[in-house]
């Protein structure tokens, strides 16, 4: 490769963060959509709202990085201390932006709020600097040029952040230096651990070349592989990548339910869109969190019709037709018992598909033969039911998480008939 | 007061953190930790694995701070970098300490795994150092008392980082420095927005006495306050502080729904438990997530019967009786359909109480008449049912999550009669 690795350092400014009361989520958020164009952070600093902590930081930054960030500090009131350590770090003066006053006016006055002398400080900025335009609100962003090392200064709000990176720093940056090509693939896999999903993909990852990375990213129920690959050629590298994808497919295709940002239920959504299809859910132990989960996703309502929480027994046996004696031979917590209720509810509710849910999330309710974590889940379509049993150990949050995720992957692998 | 002002700063260490893979809680953590017992954080510093940058952060934060904590690169594989490089900071030599031999070999022996020679080296520290005993897993923490300065060092997974520093660190702290007392007491609201909120109590606020400082801290749907009073004598702080929470119950009292880490869900569920009350619901535009908060709280099937969620209209008229004139004339969205959805699931699942919800969550569906984000709320006992309207903007997730809260608390309110 023929670039030169261009570096970056993150300086976040608040003694609200110093202290954990929030917690930065900011320089993360950075911190991968510099990765994402080929910078590498090299240094993190989170300093307090103080002129002489702010300076320190910037006279260490330089030593390290091209790209100094700054974060923080930049609102209506006390916290304007960014801009005038910055203001006097570069010798500058403040004057008003008169593109910023427009803007600061026009928002206060679709408000119908009287703006104050505070509001109209926010158009003053150091005159050296270029103003990073803020179209999600009234602290602008400022960009320093300043001996060939880039200083862009942005409000701590992740959204203003957010919109002012992506929408004028980033583009910015890279009229300023040459950036490699660097593309990002998600591929999104559940149902299957992390050790084991590295086993069965210990060939493919070996062979990968030296240019193109895979990272693990777990999470509850998920695991997402994602492969970073860095080239001149952005077609060319998009090609080999899309490439290395398919041949995971044909390696372990039955886990991926989706690429980038897929959820499962959004992927299972789509499935039954596309099909035509309608679905249902019976839940006990997950007490609403799949119909939930369903229901996050915009335009739900043309697929899910709905769902019975039959969290006491008596709900089981009066709404969805489950006999007192599989309660009292199998118990609540049963393949009969759940099986029941996926066919109860999509007979019910008139849906192609149910999924059902049943299992003991804890703290209590464990036996020595249904231990703590016992889960049985059924899904169920017009010609078939078929139920599964799991043990999700003894966290509830967790065991309520991951059944949920799995219920809505028996439900996507009948759709698929995988 | 006679306490000298105590600080400390957190080294954090890790590529796959700096570049914003894995999103650093544990330095917040810390913060909160250490700003409980009284202790400042004056910077935080985020390095990569790398000796020289970990030993130039430990070369500035000792002329900052007091205690200097440093987290990640304590681990079974390469990570080793942060204890060798402690070990050469201090000029010291790894030796075997047998203590964390013995653990070590024995979670190996527990597990039933062979123990390799990279578990081994785990059992090595620092001759200089003391060791933080691990009871989380096999990584040792490390305590260095040097010029005067106390350098902790920890694993960065975070469950075995919060045993050690909480079981070993604090307590060690305490023997070493003299803390003042401090107590932190959080009131929980809900309801009322942060700006009303600090209207209301304006003048309690302003009489706070110096040593008792106010923190608003909002999420969606809620304000939590926080008091952080500082002093010399443990009960009588305590006692004082109590006096001024009592005061404010006076104030907003009714928007008070409990203290400390208490949820909505536990505070309502507390409430149905000690009348011996029954409560089921009937959603449609939350989906399932006011069901999923109320069973997120262990023992909840103590109270919670269960819900129908009425995503269709079909469901809503064929399970819960609304009539096909009140969709017809009134809508789904409306206080006709959603005072009969509450008053028939209480009486379909023979509960004390029901919540109801119908809404436009978005992003499609609004009206001129009733725009994206207008929501009816019922709550039914057997005496009474009442509904509300609210317009809770344009975003589905806030609109579904404080849809929920404001159900869970006009059921508070119903409860306790205010």
């Amino acid at each position: 490769m023929k670039f030169n690795k261009i570096k970056a350092e993150i300086i976040t400014i608040g003694d609200e963060i110093l202290i954990g009361q929030i917690i930065d989520t900011n320089s993360s958020w950075i911190g991968q959509e510099l990765s994402k164009i080929g910078v590498s952070v090299v240094h993190r600093t989170l300093v307090s709202d103080s002129e002489q902590d702010i300076v320190d930081a910037l006279n260490e930054a330089k030593n390290r990085a091209d790209i100094i960030i700054l974060t923080g500090g930049l609102g209506p009131t006390k916290d304007d201390i960014t801009k005038l350590t910055l203001c006097n770090y570069f010798n500058s003066s403040l004057a008003i932006n008169e593109k910023v006053l427009e803007w600061v006016t026009k928002i206060f006055s679709n408000r119908k709020l009287p703006m104050i002398d505070t509001n109209k400080n926010q158009a003053m900025v150091p005159e050296i600097c270029e103003v990073l335009f803020n179209k999600s609100g009234t602290a602008p962003g400022m960009w320093f040029d300043v001996d060939d090392k880039i200083y862009i200064s942005m409000p701590g709000v992740p959204f203003e952040m957010k919109t002012i990176f992506t929408e004028e720093a980033i583009p910015k940056l890279k009229q300023k230096f040459l950036f490699p090509v660097i593309i990002h693939r998600t591929i999104q896999t559940t149902s299957i651990g992390e050790s084991f999903l590295a086993k069965k993909i210990e060939d493919w990852e070996n062979d990968l070349p030296s240019h193109i990375k895979l990272a693990y990213l777990p999470s509850v129920g998920q695991v997402r592989l994602r492969l970073s690959g860095l080239g001149e050629d952005h077609d060319k590298l998009n090609e080999e990548m899309k490439i290395i994808i398919t041949a995971l497919y044909y390696i372990i295709g039955e886990y991926i339910f989706g690429l980038e940002d897929d959820t499962l239920q959004k992927s299972v959504g789509e499935l039954l869109h596309k099909k035509n299809k309608t679905l249902s859910t019976a839940e006990s132990c997950t007490g609403g969190y799949i119909s939930h989960l369903i229901t996050s996703v915009p335009g739900s309502s043309s697929y899910y019709i709905g769902s019975i929480i039959s969290y006491s027994n008596e709900i089981k046996t009066h709404e969805l037709n489950v006999d007192e004696t599989i309660l009292n031979t199998h118990g609540a917590v049963s393949k009969e018992c759940v099986s029941k209720m996926a066919e109860q509810i999509r007979i019910k509710f008139n849906t192609d598909y149910a999924i059902a849910t049943s299992g003991i999330a804890g703290p209590d309710g464990g036996t020595l033969d249904k231990p703590l974590g016992t889960v049985w889940i059924a899904v169920s379509s017009k010609t078939e039911t078929i139920a599964r049993t799991y043990n999700m150990g003894d966290n509830r949050e967790r065991t309520i998480q991951r059944t949920a995720l799995e219920g809505l992957d028996l439900l996507r692998r009948m759709l698929l008939e995988i």
